[in-house]
């Protein structure tokens, strides 16, 4: 998906996705995976004090009024889909906000949500508003773990951007039998740690994919925005990754493009069922750390 | 490092991997990592019964009276390495079996063993002998974890071929404060489950290696047999990979070949401080599933 400007309105956006939802379904497909905070511009690159002025970027309900448009064509037209978008819910009589995708079925029915829990950047300003990436400031760590909805098309698992470089969270989705991992992502061009050479911010998000596919035998279907929102560059890179860890397709504009595969759930199987048959290989046994500690710690 | 035949004496053998001690030591070099089962061809692959047939393939005692010439060599440059062999040993008064490495100090101190935990192949031929791949005969699942070493060059953690393929080996060694992964690896050009691409067996082993240390923010020095031992082609591709996840040096023939490169262990703290420090991101609580289960559980 092309940029989506601070001024463009949620109608103009979403007629955008309506767009390329069509398209899709002319090319026969079944599901399409919409990028993370789809609806509007990655408007945590802002700095904002007043909910008053930050509210209007999130939806309430689901449907929200604004991501209407899209339910009704997706269902008349019977296909799946992944968006991703800002959430405000009430829950436990509290305002609460997330970073959040949900799944819908062809036939309408809303199969679950997932709420993004590797949230990166900062709660508080570091200053530079080329780099200000405020996430912690607009959203809770998600309250939903990494959940796996069956679908029409396979098991499916979504996550959303950062959630990707952390082999944790398609492992988790993977031993729940994730076939399918939707992942939707604003990636900014320019590392928010500063000094890392452009040319790795695709690297890392291949590669992230690619191993996630490969050891967990998965399809991974990938969404992210490109070009230059308000003069704020994304990677794109929007792809497509078979479960033998090959990229299969891959946008290469910067505008929106529609990219499809015919993805065959048997080729992820056979690797579950050999290289990678969990039951057989597997030796949690010796992996107490990873669940037993949060960060480093060395004995001495 | 080339071939090992069958019917090539371990002195021989020793005295290749002396050639490449030296060459490593002349380029400065402070650490040299050898392949997996690195004194012998990769016996596995062939069919015995009888421990008598097979019992020459194993090293009893540290130093083995096969391996003291690398050990004496390498005190004496100053060098410290890893060393993959196959392990005989009397503990609990009966015989083990492990495919180990060892970590040997520039002062000659073993700091110490890692014995091989995911084993792959069989215990019971398949009866094609192109395919036999037999590691879970000759050896017991390892019992000592996944431990890290402090070393003159920094905390080093090891593993060993099929192990790279699985992101828990990393994580754990990482969360122990692991910077630098060495790994030795015998890795066949075809796949045991028969019909896979041979490309892929690249792919993959470079996927391994360069996802490890970019998500984990370390350095893996790995080294592999290649060319053809008696007829079995393996892929070769010795490599340094850097913490970005690049690889930075790699071997190119199919015969004994030194590569090396000046590793900074800055490099992989900064990417630990930032991206991916793991105090400050990982959310252990959803990640349950990675030790509280071994194989796919779906809840329907």
């Amino acid at each position: 998906m092309g940029p989506v400007h601070l001024q463009d309105s949620k109608e103009a956006t979403v007629a955008r996705l309506l767009d390329m939802l069509r398209e899709a379904h002319g090319r026969g497909a079944r599901w399409v995976t919409f990028p993370e905070l789809a609806l509007t511009t990655f408007f945590p690159r802002y700095v904002y004090d007043d909910p008053a002025d930050y509210d209007r970027f999130y939806e309430e309900g689901l449907p929200s009024p604004a991501m209407a448009p899209l339910f009704e064509e997706a269902k008349k037209l019977g296909i799946g889909f992944y968006l991703g978008y800002a959430e405000k819910v009430t829950e436990g009589g509290a305002v609460h906000r997330f970073n959040t995708s949900v799944l819908v079925a062809p036939n309408g029915d809303i199969l679950g949500k997932y709420r993004k829990i590797h949230l990166p950047g900062t709660k508080d300003p570091i200053g530079d508003p080329e780099f200000e990436h405020l996430e912690k400031r607009y959203f809770e760590v998600g309250n939903l773990g990494f959940p796996v909805f069956q679908s029409p098309i396979g098991r499916v698992g979504m996550c959303i951007c950062n959630d990707r470089r952390w082999p944790e969270t398609f492992r988790t989705m993977a031993l729940r039998g994730a076939e399918v991992f939707m992942l939707g992502y604003n990636t900014p061009t320019r590392n928010i740690h500063h000094n890392e050479p452009v040319h790795l911010r695709e690297h890392h998000h291949r590669l992230s994919l690619e191993s996630a596919a490969y050891q967990n035998g998965a399809w991974v279907l990938s969404a992210g925005k490109c070009g230059s929102e308000d003069g704020f560059a994304m990677i794109g890179g929007s792809s497509i990754v078979a479960p033998t860890g090959e990229t299969v397709t891959r946008a290469v504009t910067e505008e929106d493009e529609v990219i499809s595969y015919n993805c065959d759930l048997e080729l992820g199987a056979y690797i579950r069922r050999s290289v990678f048959n969990f039951a057989k290989h597997r030796r949690p046994e010796f992996y107490g750390p990873i669940t037993g500690q949060v960060g480093v710690e060395i004995e001495e």
